[in-house]
């Protein structure tokens, strides 16, 4: 068995030591003599590992009590849906597209009431945060909703916009558990977990109490009724079973690591290790505004097409997997997520060195 | 590592060799140096994976050409609002209502238009399946809609109803793969992987490609059309990979095992030894009309509240898990899915037989 170096966008790379744990219990989860796969999700054994992953996520990001987590299904792109069918009282809200994840929110919002776009950085191809600092927020809006970290093009809002009072609603899918958070300067946050905490197919909201209300749009299926969740603690229906048991494991894996100070330490300091590489490299060059760089996703390109595919499938046969980049961009792209491990960065900055000069 | 029979209503246990390869590949699928958890979704390898697990369900159920097969996320719960909200273009449709999940997607569909109940056995808790030879199909139905397997109450429809021409919508999630189907009788054909194809997160729906249209009722989210995944192959976000993954190796399992014909056989045999039983029993007996009765769920009583609650204690000790029947019913219930080896139902007869003989 040999493992890569996989620094795709998502699904993406898991600690190897949850992976192995998972691999040990599969026949067998804690002497119940059947799989997480197999198990009831009214059991006793499965209470305990979903009991178990709230109480730790609810530590690690210290979210206060009265949020609420869920665990739920359908992805972000399901949550596109939810939020104004949930949230849209007033029928109003203002969207801030700073990606295609941002504009497909946006452009699902307006099914169900009216979807401002109160700012967008398209003009340069999403290579920037637009100043959020005095926005004309809508006087009767539900929510300001943005997307906290643009997967394809690689930017992070380093400040959270001023959204004059209302409620921020925040996809942060690809920054999931890469940082501290304050929890209660959101109204919503929430990430499909396949890019930094588990596998696809579970899609963790937290949300705060009085915003789960019966009073949604007419027409609103039961099963994208936050309140029908909240309600049941995530368990109206089968769970994502196996894939919240693998989120449980990594919350684990985070806490064993420091918690959310020392992944941030660690992710600045993968990242910056690209980062400088690629500001003084005389062939690749970041695409991104250097003050809203991400720390998790970062496309960079050579400036010349064929020399972009050579570089993806030389690094893939020295068993550097997933650089291509968003055919939206173009180019190159690494996603150092929190499972990358420092010596990953490190062997490519090394072999971005060599293929530079072999190729310059 | 000692593993129990398992008698779960959902989820429920799967071949002992699926998870035993499901374990080996956990940290390096088919040398990718990957697991499939980390796998973009875009990636030759998992393309790889759903295509061939499509071809293979489409191989053991012998689906027809005009028909997609689309991996989608929310369980039947979700189905429930699906349906109407695809399919209900006049605005009407007819249920039969032979449980609590029929019942539910009933409760559910009248959000929509008008839903009609043509037929129930609520009046004896649904303990038969009525007869369905000749039902009030209501005229401009855009559907008729059954659950085909009743998994609390143990009944299961022997010859479906007769729609007058009207599209049959099945929900089979307890029955599927269980026995061979004509899947050209049924408009839609779809279920929860969780009982007896994989782990929770899935539901595999089948569907006639005409009732595929963009002519959805006004308001239904991009992600609850069945267009939207179906012009995108269950590809259009990332979808529950791993569960589909595993889904495929049952699909492989199951041909190994002789196919639905050969699965039948089997079923019908463990059934037999377990209601043959129960019908000779003086302690036990089983709560479904005879003609009733599904291969796939067994519900028994003693007649005794404390005897029943006495026999799945001392069931648990002896490594039958899961025995308790659902609250609405009492007593005890076998579920005794495709995975459940002939042994586990004679382990468990022998077991009664003891338990009779010690408590009659």
């Amino acid at each position: 068995m040999s493992r890569v170096y996989n620094f795709s966008a998502g699904p993406a790379v898991l600690p190897e030591e949850v992976l192995k744990e998972a691999a040990a219990e599969m026949l067998d989860y804690n002497g119940t003599g059947m799989s997480v796969m197999e198990m009831s999700h009214r059991s006793k054994a499965f209470e305990e590992i979903i009991r178990t992953a709230e109480a730790d996520i609810r530590e690690l990001m210290n979210i206060p009590d009265n949020y609420k987590v869920l665990f739920l299904q359908g992805g972000a792109s399901q949550q596109f849906a939810m939020i104004p069918m949930n949230l849209m009282k007033n029928g109003v809200a203002d969207y801030i597209v700073t990606g295609q994840w941002a504009k497909k929110a946006y452009q699902e919002a307006q099914k169900y009431g009216k979807a401002n776009k109160i700012a967008s950085s398209e003009d340069k191809t999403f290579s920037y945060i637009p100043d959020c600092s005095d926005l004309p927020i809508s006087e009767d809006a539900d929510y300001v909703y943005i997307c906290e970290n643009n997967t394809i093009y690689g930017t992070k809002y380093k400040e959270l916009p001023n959204t004059k009072g209302k409620t921020l609603v925040a996809d942060v899918s690809s920054c999931f558990l890469s940082e501290p958070v304050d929890v209660s300067k959101y109204g919503v946050i929430y990430g499909g977990v396949q890019k930094n905490v588990g596998p696809a197919g579970v899609v963790i909201v937290i949300i705060r109490e009085d915003l789960i209300t019966e009073d949604v749009l007419p027409g609103t299926p039961t099963m994208l009724q936050y309140k029908t969740h909240a309600d049941a603690n995530s368990l109206y229906n089968t769970p994502p079973a196996y894939g919240i048991y693998i989120c449980g494991k990594v919350f684990k894996w985070l806490k064993k690591q420091g918690g959310l100070a020392a992944m941030k330490e660690k992710n600045e300091k993968k990242a910056k290790l690209l980062y400088d590489f690629l500001d003084q490299s005389k062939l690749f060059k970041g695409t991104v505004e250097p003050k809203d760089r991400s720390l998790m996703n970062v496309p960079f390109v050579t400036g010349d097409k064929e020399l972009d595919a050579k570089f993806v499938k030389e690094a893939k046969e020295a068993g550097f997997e997933n650089l291509k980049g968003h055919r939206t961009v173009g180019g190159m792209r690494a996603s150092i997520y929190n499972a990358m491990p420092y010596e990953g960065v490190e062997a490519l900055v090394e072999f971005m060195k060599k293929f530079e000069e072999e190729n310059l």
